[in-house]
């Protein structure tokens, strides 16, 4: 099995050796293989995406992802910047599919914003159109106006659209989903407004009658965003397109307080898949080896049971990681008084002791 | 000075009821006409906003408008559904500056989900963009997808867009609104993904060279939905566009867990008005006279400032208001142990008394 290691930028090359350490230790046979990406695809070979990480990561099985991003390419024009490596991924290779549980650890739930009882025991599982919707949508740019009060000034302008094969497949993904967890499936949309969604709001409610065991709610973004604040443990699965589900997924990352705890999966339509840390590339503590390695050391949980077929050894990584939380372990994210702060690599240390 | 009077649907009538008392005790001379908007609307004359109702708006140099909204229109045609007056009245009057405070009362504090050291003294203002955007922008519809891997199907589809103008109108008040603040303005885009948000945020940069004593930075979207969970305090002034607003205001609203106090206005370019609480019709509670009145109060106040020019009036009744907090009067969404609870037409009858 051929794994593509992705680095990127500020703490995603820590981060990601001590997922890959963890990964050696499993006493399997992995093939693994660097290459860079986002502002260190654009230092190697001008580009976030290099051809060469492009291919690699085409054929390989699955995708080890870090992060990607710093100040420093701010001023690069937008085409050139790290972050259009993620979307060029997620679009070149299909991963249509995006996995972002958000769950709090009872061990850290004094971590959160949020009063314990709000939040202690969440477990919410975002599933998230991801090529789709005013991301990728074209026309798109910067026209002069065709008509209205501002006919002939400059606007900028973009395309929202969801094709029905589209709604189709990541509505199979959440009601699949959800009935591996509580059975209910809440569908987020602006239909009352959008047309795009309220064509998606009939999509999955056709798709709906092939999964008689889920209960299937529909509630609009904004009524959702409310809610994860108000009364997040309502929530089982969440589905939505990939605009709303930017949004809610960080917000409800968020509400755990332990954002560097949240791993992802970004599945095409063969369970292929990438997997990252939810939380960014963090440039301001890059180098200084206290980056919290956990949530991309879950991303390989997540890719060793999604991609990879090896339910037990994921289930394993998963265990090592609960065992460290309950040893006291905390990166300087997660830290309270009473636990024992650890740095970057011992955190990756005490995983695999921990195996 | 005329006042158009919409109770709308649901709890509507019965808050939009005590806020009109309250201008009436205030001693000046009012014309107040009242016209019947959405379901109300639909039930008087076929259509959620009627001509009636919508030349009256036109007519008034002021709007007080309760809600509308209710689970037995949800069957009728989009154009017919309740919702659709708000968005008629929005553009037809050219409403584009919407105001949305997020203020948490220290009386209040226990109310929010957050922990106090998170929200209490938290004092938001969000300036959301109300007439363009996604909302309104053409073409729209279901439609066969001309091209991609779904060529053939059916999809829906929208459109974003804003103009120059449009950016710098909404702009100017966001940055005036923040000089008479904290004098710190976020503008919150998705300019990493979207052609209309890098043109917003080169707008906005723009017209901040007119503000050189506001303190002006960008944050996407994403992370705002983030940062308004982890450290909302840190907010001053936040604008942006209709769709992001939509879904950050009511995020906003909802950590003062006490959305029952929090008004809202919506102002064309002369200052006329229409105003409004920032919660819904609530079907569920209407009729029971157990509503908050107060953000419908506090909404009046809002008139009497933005539109009317009274401001004293104004100040009368938001201290009012806090007089009624501090004797410890609570309607039942706000109510705690230790408090005096009381109904929709006692909190309205100890505000008037509070003047
Ligand atoms: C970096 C950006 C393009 C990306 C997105 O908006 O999808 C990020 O926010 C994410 O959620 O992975
Ligand atoms: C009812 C709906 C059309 C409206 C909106 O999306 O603007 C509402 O959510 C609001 O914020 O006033």
């Amino acid at each position: 099995m051929k794994i593509a290691i992705l680095p990127g930028d500020g703490i995603g090359p820590e981060i990601v050796t001590q997922a890959v350490k963890v990964l050696n230790a499993l006493g399997e046979k992995f093939e693994m293989e660097t290459a860079p990406v986002g502002g260190a695809g654009y230092e190697a070979s001008g580009h976030p995406l290099p051809d060469a990480t492009l291919k690699l990561a085409k054929d390989a099985d699955a995708v080890l992802f870090g992060a990607v991003g710093d100040w420093k390419y701010d001023t690069l024009d937008r085409p050139l910047r790290p972050e259009q490596a993620i979307l060029g991924l997620r679009k070149n290779l299909g991963l249509f599919g995006n996995l972002r549980p958000a769950i709090l650890y009872p061990e850290l739930a004094g971590a959160s914003t949020l009063k314990p009882e709000v939040v202690s025991g969440l477990d919410i599982l975002i599933v998230r159109e991801l090529t789709g919707d005013i991301y990728f949508g074209q026309p798109r740019g910067v026209r002069e106006c065709p008509d209205g009060p501002f006919k002939g000034q400059r606007e900028g302008f973009d395309t929202m659209r969801y094709a029905e094969g589209e709604i189709r497949r990541i509505a199979h993904v959440a009601f699949q989903a959800a009935q591996k967890r509580g059975k209910r499936l809440t569908s987020v949309d602006k239909a009352n407004v959008l047309e795009t969604f309220q064509f998606w709001k009939d999509i999955v409610t056709d798709v709906h009658k092939e999964y008689p065991d889920v209960a299937l709610d529909h509630m609009y973004v904004d009524n959702a965003a409310m809610q994860l604040v108000r009364a997040p443990k309502k929530f089982d699965v969440i589905v939505t397109g990939n605009m709303f589900g930017d949004i809610l997924s960080d917000a409800a990352a968020m509400l755990t307080g332990s954002i560097g705890m949240l791993p992802s999966a970004s599945l095409d339509a063969n369970n292929k898949g990438l997997y990252e840390p939810s939380h960014g590339s963090a440039p301001d503590i890059a180098g200084k080896g206290i980056a919290n390695p956990l949530a991309t050391i879950l991303s390989a949980a997540m890719m060793l049971r999604f991609s990879l077929n090896k339910v037990e050894q994921a289930d394993r990584i998963e265990s090592a990681v609960k065992k460290v939380l309950a040893q006291g372990l905390r990166t300087a994210d997660i830290y309270e008084a009473g636990t024992t702060k650890v740095g970057t690599e011992e955190m990756g240390n005490a995983v695999v002791a921990a195996l």
